[in-house]
């Protein structure tokens, strides 16, 4: 559990008492690379903290052609929040890239940790922000951006995923065909 | 400030006295229609809560174009929540498309809110956690809807909306033009 210890410890004031009270709110779990940890429709028991591995966070079209809304690679959270908070059906799946292990948190101990610890609250209130902010990000981005911008923003905040991911995910992150992708790609290395 | 008073009561349990407090933190503010409450690049020095009017959100792309990001009716909030917490430059613009009445906070009347007023803080809680919901919802509907789809359910979601706002904003929130938009409109006539 010492990864996700280390990211409480690095974004918010805990004690060791309290550290201890969360790691035993979280299950350690292990997933193989392409096996789901949430499906659509279903409802989202779990939020999931990447300690090593990767995973995606997709959505399903009414044809059927799936579009991926994020990744998570090591210190990062995946989860269907509003699934999970509100308990209705998710709107997202979530399927392991790479051979992955998770700190995962149901519920019940969830809303103790918001109860019992106030670090834990901040915690929280710090991860939401940052996902606001990176919400607002993108939202914009997918308004004004060429997908040669948001290409050269995505390579700029996630050097190291472009290495992990494979590029027909990163295509359909970027709301793009992987062969438009890869034609941006050749551009680039001339 | 009845309205937004009203807002925080229907939102989170609050005493009068602490109402009392909260509204002695904002600033009732007049625009008119065209006014510019923010610009890109500035620091965004206030949140705004609308009370009469309507407001517009959007980006202005390296072209020169411009892109609606949302819009606020009555009792709901505008602003660069990131330039406003962070104290950097906004990426955001925002216009009064009517005549509008607002309330509005500047970021030390915040702080000093989010320190003593506890349920001004569940308020705000609650109000980041629904711009989440639905930021999450809009980037997985950019990603995976058709124009028609996105069109259909902003129709849904903001009934109100489109009597309100000019037809050539509401294209540029979906990121269609606005002569797809008057195309999928005459359709949905027949």
């Amino acid at each position: 559990m010492k990864e996700l210890l280390q990211h409480l410890k690095s974004t918010v004031a805990i004690s060791d008492q309290h550290l201890e009270v969360v790691s035993a709110k979280f299950t350690e779990q292990h997933f193989s690379k392409k096996e789901h940890l949430l499906y659509f429709d279903h409802y989202a028991k779990r939020l999931y903290f990447t300690a090593k591995g990767c995973l995606r966070t997709y959505a399903i079209d009414f044809n059927g052609v799936e579009h991926n809304v994020s990744f998570a690679v090591e210190n990062w959270w995946s989860g269907d929040l509003k699934s999970f908070l509100n308990k209705e059906s998710a709107i997202c799946n979530i399927q392991a890239l790479e051979d992955s292990l998770v700190f995962s948190i149901n519920r019940e101990n969830w809303d103790c940790l918001v109860r019992e610890i106030p670090a834990f609250v901040s915690y929280t209130r710090i991860l939401f922000r940052n996902k606001l902010f990176a919400q607002q990000d993108r939202i914009i981005q997918n308004l004004s951006f060429t997908a040669k911008e948001r290409y050269h923003h995505f390579l700029q905040e996630y050097p190291n995923l472009s290495q992990r991911i494979p590029q027909k995910y990163i295509a359909s992150y970027l709301g793009i065909t992987p062969e438009f992708l890869s034609m941006l790609r050749s551009r680039m290395k001339k």
